[in-house]
């Protein structure tokens, strides 16, 4: 299989065949991390960075694991308090880096297009781990490989995405991702955090969340950042709960449609979702993560292990 | 081999069968460490996470060498430092790295029970690191591996720890290690810093320096926290060293007795022990340190390397 | 080929036959990084170990990535941020370390003289990666490297260093290996951060930059310490940029005498030097960095790999 993008930047610009080469190759990965050695040779000698502008234990550990199943070294920069960056320009700290000859480098950073820029840059590869508000590809690739493994398909499915749809780069790449495979993807929350161009992605609008939970096949909670109540996309937490968050009542919903509860991580327990539904039958919260690693695994793969 | 037990929480709940094991597999192991090649294949491809909510530079080296010498793939998070915890219990972080498809938890926790709570809803293993005032039972293991290699036996021996017990864990394990290899345990110290309860766990209890360097084979010393001071456990250093730190005369006293001075580090000079004497003859206290690299590696073998 | 020296603290100590080693043995470790697999085994099963004492994600990553090239495993101590050396002396410190079996320390310190205080205390080898303002020994044989590489020798070359020769290490150990090895040296900067004592080491001392770039083969900038102006060594940073910095004019000059600009990172772009020169042709500032790699796999496969 040859794969031709030196980088993999969001699931705007990836058309079907290639999510699908991804997720099929993420299979076979996947039943690695069930060997009792979970670990394979196809990057042995190549050197992945972890590039880290803001901070995420679970996405570079995800993806420090996944390189390291693949044989690969590991060197992780969490930019935000080392002294890499003082004074130097994101592309500086990455020629620099890249000068050591590394093969990849995994990109958090606060602003969007920052892993672009850096692509363009290096000759080396760009995986974006999460770019402001735009996107989030390995989050969405993870969740598709979640759904078409539990639920068998992909395609006709409606897809609820609930809560800060403004902020989320999850949930871009998942409307880009899931309607790209052929889902219906619905968000919905309050309307000062839901912006209107979002239709215009594919997605359909609503701010009641039993519009978006009526035949549904998944319902994708977001993480409430706790700080948007302080500047005032929210008037509380507890109303959120109330109107938005997964309780007794919406659990059974879920359970008399078949249908399943995703969510990125971490949990808000009590704000996103009821403390204890997390833990139940149809929630998926840490067959996620599990997938998280054969995802990123196929990602690094494709492009770092079939360069020339 | 086959061990029973999927998690190490304290010395305790070990019998002395079990606890002969893991220092008969450390000789081996401890052997490993001296040869030009440093480097085992047992846990090739098993993925081993240092969960250290409270830091421990020491400690997490210790078990991250011990790791690497069997070829496991080692994870550290300093909980204490890092996002991964924001708002989530112990057991939600734990059991998130878990869908990652770890092998074993180390853990480090400054509330007594942490690790157990982990351990029960974890399948993977739990190494207690260290947990409050409870259990540091790796730390007594290497304990009882240096006096059985230096003395070459443990039953019948005098052990006489020194110090600030009432808020040791290291003194709590090796209390149980010692007297369950039929070592008799005097603990010594300040009133204030002597629990009563102490003597239930089969320990003797003198305040006097005299009465517990008389005889002993093993004169072990705590590092005494100088915050205790503060908190009024101490009226000052100074008198806790003149008291019961280890000065020329009481060293004499100890090369008479052809016994040794142990100490789990890091060691406070001029308090609990003179500058110079740490250094002498008659202290294995850096052979300690070398002797916890093979102790851990045997109880990293056990736990994780003998499952199916 | 047999290497005499437990430990490398400064080129002052090094023959021009020992330095030329390094070097020669260099070279065929820099083709490992061209390689799809960048690995090779001698170093496999040791134990190398980052004893930072003063913070360098680069310094720190290039021997990270020099060991795992050479299958080292590597452990780091950022000492300034653990909790490793609370109370403790250096030699306590690394003696500790020590008794785990380690096979090599990287050390840098504020205070010159500390790597060797080390290594005359441990067994180990000892690598000074940066001593206050003593020496910087491998930062200079990867710049003999480069040059050697890019020039096709070194004896008979001018090298004009500027900058502030006061506080640089990295200036110093260029003084002694270059001149070993046959270049002529000068350094060139404000009167107030020249000391007189340089041309001891052989170095020609001129304040007017005209005279340094006449017929150099070589301008070499130092990073300028932005804190220096506060501590009154300089009037501005732009007095400095206008009468020391390379600008469009005496680039001109160095393109027509088919000099090199080298500078050991990170720079203050538009103060030594003009923002976008250091992207152009006659700079070798990347190449450094590549070939840091190579010369700190020499100095640990002499220190760590030949040793029985």
């Amino acid at each position: 299989m040859r794969w031709k993008r030196k980088d993999l930047i969001g699931l705007e610009e990836l058309t079907k065949d290639e999510i699908e080469t991804i997720l099929d190759l993420a299979v076979s990965f996947k039943q690695v991390s069930t060997r009792s050695i979970k670990k394979i040779p196809p990057l042995r000698g190549k050197t992945i960075v972890n590039l880290f502008f803001e901070p995420s234990t679970r996405t570079r550990t995800s993806f420090e694991l996944a390189a390291k199943r693949l044989s690969a070294d590991v060197l992780s920069f969490d930019v935000s308090t080392s002294s890499i960056s003082k004074g130097e320009t994101i592309v500086d700290t990455a020629k620099n880096i890249e000068a050591m000859k590394v093969d990849c480098f995994i990109v958090r950073h606060s602003i969007a297009g920052a892993p672009q820029i850096i692509g363009q840059n290096v000759s080396s590869a760009v995986i974006n781990a999460g770019d402001g508000c735009h996107e989030h590809p390995t989050q969405a690739l993870l969740d598709l490989f979640t759904v078409r493994e539990r639920i068998g398909r992909i395609k006709g499915m409606k897809v609820a995405i609930i809560g800060d749809i403004l902020h989320s780069r999850v949930a871009r790449s998942n409307i880009w991702g899931f309607t790209k495979l052929g889902a219906s993807v619905w968000v919905c929350g309050p309307p000062t955090i839901i912006p209107s161009e979002i239709e215009k992605m594919g997605a359909k609008l609503t701010y009641k969340i039993d519009d978006a939970l009526e035949g549904a096949d998944v319902v994708y909670l977001l993480r409430l950042q706790r700080e948007r109540q302080k500047e005032n996309f929210l008037t509380s937490l507890k109303e959120y709960s109330n109107y938005y968050g997964i309780d007794e009542g919406r659990y059974r919903r879920i359970v008399k449609n078949g249908a399943f509860i995703m969510h990125p991580g971490p949990m808000n327990r009590g704000v996103e979702i009821k403390s204890d539904i997390a833990e139940r039958d149809r929630s998926l919260i840490l067959e996620q993560v599990t997938n998280g690693i054969a995802v990123r695994m196929a990602v690094l793969y494709l492009t770092v292990g079939t360069r020339k």
